[in-house]
């Protein structure tokens, strides 16, 4: 009988279910809205459903699953398996998820971790991190996450909430984020600030091809980049701070971490050619030498790293 | 025949060198002083020489010592035995320590880490990070140094230099620190950054028993807190200002470590009482609900866990 592992990767605006391999080969996947506004009740109604037509499509029966893993943004309590709440879930509160899917999945292990481990497991037993001791993983998109593998195991901290990176402090007189802190990792780094400095420096007056690419006055990191592409002096500029900021986080981080790898995912990744020479001079004018001769920085090598490591959950350790 | 470990605890100014058991007794230690400038070659015979001493003053043999184990400032590698080099031990380049002490302790295990690794062992193993699964050890003294245990397991790093907290950036635009970057947390929360403070709110003339205290006009963080002790405004405000930065310091290692204890050594911690309360408030307020609520903060129990932990080192895994 084949074995199968079911990956349900849990977001704010999307969840994205598949069906995988032990090898990390995802069979079929199918994305559907949360509707977050609906409740949790709904959306996890409809993960059953969407692993239902998954396993219907793929000729497999439920006996095929052999676990399920899910990545959420946290809180979580991922010991009992519940969702705590969450500002990317705004409204759920105390979702016992893995007790509600387990009255269909009887007898199959369910297994419930952050979307940032998750997604940095994916990556470390099939991505970038494969063959590494120490890994971290960093998902830079509308905020800034991930996770670490210290000597080959995930970390988690004592409540599943550990690596909450973007929340680092980097600049204590900075700007306010939307945590309530100021001067956090992810007020600086993150794709979103990147649009907030690109609309700034626009509404100066500053001439740009960004201007012409954003759509409807709102300038994402994409915009940035294709402005780059075409030698955009102030795309140039931005994607240069992008590559200071995101360096002294990631000084900070192989400071504390001492990894041989680390990736970087998330939206803002796909900018990786152009920020990548300034993160790293950053990086290498701060760091002891030791730590950085044995860290290589990439870009992840895994966009599902989310779906594949929430599968993986199911069958790590 | 009696078991014990050899615990080597090497310092820029002293060498500490104990006999203790698996249980964390130490029987009996010496002191001598490093001499840093005579060079290593001397500073190893004369760890050499005090083991001799120990053994034959407890009674015991050569045979007696089940393992070695060795903290010392880094870089190191670990894995080689050798110190690469340290600021604190100046004109020290490669030393093969390891090699070297087994010329002598031939067939005895013998084991070198850097020292906020081994002293953090010590305070995980007999002291306030007993029972604990996901424990952070910070030292604040002449600079801000510590380790972590994940998940039960010393965080090494892919070569043994992680966990360097006193080197994290906290304010990009902060105070030149020691090692060259701007606005690391050992230059803000420090014993020398107290020293610091206070001889500049002196020198601008404002009245304080610490001018008193202190002697020719070296003000150490002793002197701080001895003034706070009569109330003194000056020392309050300035012991208010450790807890705040020390505050964010620990944020950030409660945002990535989530442990469910810290504890807090070296000479500094000799003001726990008064820096507490300011330190607990900046935590609370900027913390994860569920991250702080799983930690407990505490001053160290074990003063001698560098020296402890260092022997550890030859038993531990």
């Amino acid at each position: 009988m084949m074995k199968v592992y079911c990956a349900i990767d849990l977001g704010g605006t999307k969840m994205n279910i598949g069906i995988m391999t032990r090898e990390g080969e995802v069979i079929d996947h199918i994305k559907i809205p949360t509707f977050v506004e609906k409740g949790s009740e709904q959306a996890i109604k409809r993960i059953k459903d969407t692993i239902y037509e998954l396993l219907e499509k793929l000729n497999l029966k439920k006996e095929n699953i052999k676990g399920i893993g899910i990545g959420s943004p946290g809180p979580l309590d991922s010991e009992k398996g519940i969702i705590i709440k969450s500002s990317n879930l705004k409204g759920w509160k105390n979702v016992e998820i893995v007790k509600n899917l387990s009255v269909d999945f009887k007898d199959i292990p369910i297994k419930l971790e952050n979307d940032g481990n998750a997604a940095t497991l994916g990556e470390f037993l099939f991505g970038a991190g494969k063959g590494s001791k120490n890994f971290v993983y960093i998902t830079v998109s509308t905020g800034v996450g991930g996770g670490a593998v210290i000597d080959g195991k995930l970390q988690k901290g004592g409540n599943s909430n550990a690596f909450e990176v973007g929340h680092t402090i980097i600049d204590l007189n900075g700007p306010k984020c939307n945590c309530g802190n100021y001067g956090c990792l992810e007020a600086y780094a993150s794709g979103t600030a990147i649009g907030r400095i690109a609309r700034e420096k626009l509404s100066e007056g500053r001439e740009s091809l960004i201007s012409k690419i954003a759509r409807e006055n709102i300038v994402k990191s994409e915009d940035v980049f294709e402005a780059a592409k075409e030698g955009d002096a102030l795309a140039l500029e931005i994607i240069e701070r992008e590559g200071y900021y995101l360096g002294i986080g990631l000084y900070n981080i192989i400071a504390l971490y001492n990894p041989e790898k680390i990736s970087i995912g998330g939206g803002v990744s796909n900018g990786f050619d152009y920020f990548y020479e300034k993160m790293m001079k950053t990086i290498n004018s701060m760091s002891l030498k030791p730590n950085i001769e044995i860290c290589k920085i990439e870009k992840a090598h895994r966009e599902d790293c989310g779906l594949i490591g929430a599968g993986a959950l199911a069958f790590y350790e």
